[in-house]
């Protein structure tokens, strides 16, 4: 007996390729009784999810690389949880690597092109200084999606959110809540969402005719809890009047957060805070925290449908036109405003 | 000019190729003037990772896959973030897989093995009632490292920790705070995991003198915040003289203590709770959380020693001796208990 592809499956069934694949990667939105019919009938025909792939063209891995930051961090994890699950839909397998320097990018970058995969889908390193690496992969047979962390000048496409926008909404909220002297805790000065996320804020105070002052903003690097609550004692400790926070990072806000209780600093009513990104945790702190959703598992799927429309175009030997999608964030408001 | 290796490039240095590899892969434990000294050489001389494997037997795709039941789970990242260190220090490549379920598990096993892979780490699915897929496996050119939910009969090497024993530290320490009245949050019935985490939890009490009751263990199977909430105000409104919880993860550990913070139950006075696993949110709830360390990069290490280990027996035709290696964990004390 021939091995039955996807298709034949649904065929039989009567249901969408699209139907069976969520079955069989164990999606939540299709009816139990349908995912069961659907697993009872592939226990009983043998199906291995590459037969179909053969019938496709040959040239391709049916292979994507992604190169992420950091591992452990719940952003990028949702993201490619968003990356993998759309990959297996597909039925492509999902290569993932780490860098966070130039070097080290350069290098993963290499070892993917000779792997010969589809696509790669990186977030640049925040000392990325040209772009060179990024045309090798241009001038190859893979696309390249850029995300999160890009080069506005590198040949792409982009998946990406509105920094600035998102940073905007922060201040305003802390601003319509009454504060007016409002603290930035901010990334490096080098990666493009850092200084974004610091414009935003700046341009915001402006616009409600709130005087901008450096001595309000702290670099916090590495984003992590432990510069948050140190940028907050230094804070606090010069200007004890500051009636707000907006930190680049859920952590540094947690950080914050931790320093302002011990001081019995009530939050919000004397110091409000708001965060970025939405980790898991956030929701659970007390003060829970208010902050930015950055939808990881969207944007995820939206760079694999990007990528699965790029390379399309490209294996149709036709010019891609480079899109940069933009994926919506939301305040989500909660105690510590 | 022939390109570099990383052997060429340490013996240029005059120093090891580990510390080259860690230098590239921007390791904390090297100093930074021989990362420099290493990145600076680098950057002269054509290097890419590649050229070296080919010197390594051609039947090798140098890439391995790990399937992992959920991606934003802290252990599984860091356990991933171990596994992608060690590989990347090896020049492997490494696919990233999910499955939740016996059916889904076989498919991407077969996946796999026709990517030709060296090597598949694996968590097996609470569902899975068979292990043909695995001997699948044991009948190719790969290497199967099974980890964390193992199972007992199939053939290969393993990585796990003493759930057993480390829900008895769990317990014993509850017990040496004074609690006699101790309830547990369990797992499913199936998983081996939960089997051996409730055996530890009730031969503590026995050994203890304590009288084990049905009416104190509660199934909170998907292990999240919001099940240990619920589980945590079944059991105080029946049982309000519960002095302790063992909860089998740190989430379902912070549902619990939510709830009890809502109630005004003192913790620990009151009520003392352990979790497991030891999350990063853990040391900042507060009050922080008693835990059980479960080091995820740790093991992510283990397997992919043991697997290079096992890849070498079987590409010199040699019979594997199965090692199962078990990772020692601790009990983190912290505020709730």
């Amino acid at each position: 007996m021939k091995s039955k592809t996807l298709k034949d499956i649904a065929k039989a069934l009567n249901l969408s390729v699209t139907t069976v694949s969520k079955a069989l990667n164990d999606y939540q939105d299709i009816s139990s009784a349908t995912k069961q019919r659907i697993l009872d009938y592939v226990k009983k025909v043998d199906f291995t999810p590459n037969t179909f792939a053969t019938s496709l063209r040959k040239k391709e891995s049916k292979i994507v690389g992604i190169i992420v930051p950091a591992m452990a961090h719940y952003f990028f994890s949702k993201l490619l949880q968003g990356i993998i699950e759309k990959a297996e839909e597909n039925n492509y397998l999902v290569i993932v690597l780490r860098s966070n320097n130039y070097e080290l990018e350069k290098i993963q970058i290499r070892r993917l092109l000779k792997q010969k995969v589809d696509g790669i889908f990186l977030s640049l390193a925040d000392n990325s200084y040209d772009i060179d690496h990024l045309e090798e992969i241009s001038k190859s047979d893979t696309v390249l999606i850029q995300f999160d962390r890009v080069s506005k000048i590198a040949q792409s496409s982009k998946v990406v959110i509105n920094d600035r926008e998102a940073a905007s909404t922060a201040v305003q909220h802390l601003i319509d809540r009454g504060k007016r002297k409002i603290a930035h805790f901010r990334g490096g000065l080098m990666p493009q969402v850092a200084i974004d996320r610091f414009i935003g804020y700046r341009k915001t105070l402006e616009k409600n005719g709130i005087e901008f002052r450096p001595d309000y903003v702290h670099i916090c690097e590495k984003g992590n809890e432990t510069q948050g609550y140190d940028a907050a004692q230094k804070l606090l400790k010069q200007h004890p009047d500051i009636d707000g926070i907006f930190a680049h990072t859920d952590m540094t806000a947690l950080g914050a957060i931790r320093y302002l209780k011990q001081q019995k600093i009530s939050i919000p009513e004397k110091v409000g805070v708001v965060g970025f990104s939405n980790w898991e945790v956030s929701a659970l702190m007390s003060p829970s925290l208010t902050t930015i959703d950055q939808p990881g598992k969207k944007m995820g799927k939206a760079i694999f449908s990007q990528f699965l429309k790029d390379l399309k175009t490209l294996k149709a030997k036709e010019k891609i036109e480079f899109k940069t999608k933009v994926i919506k964030t939301q305040l989500i408001q909660r105690q510590s405003s």
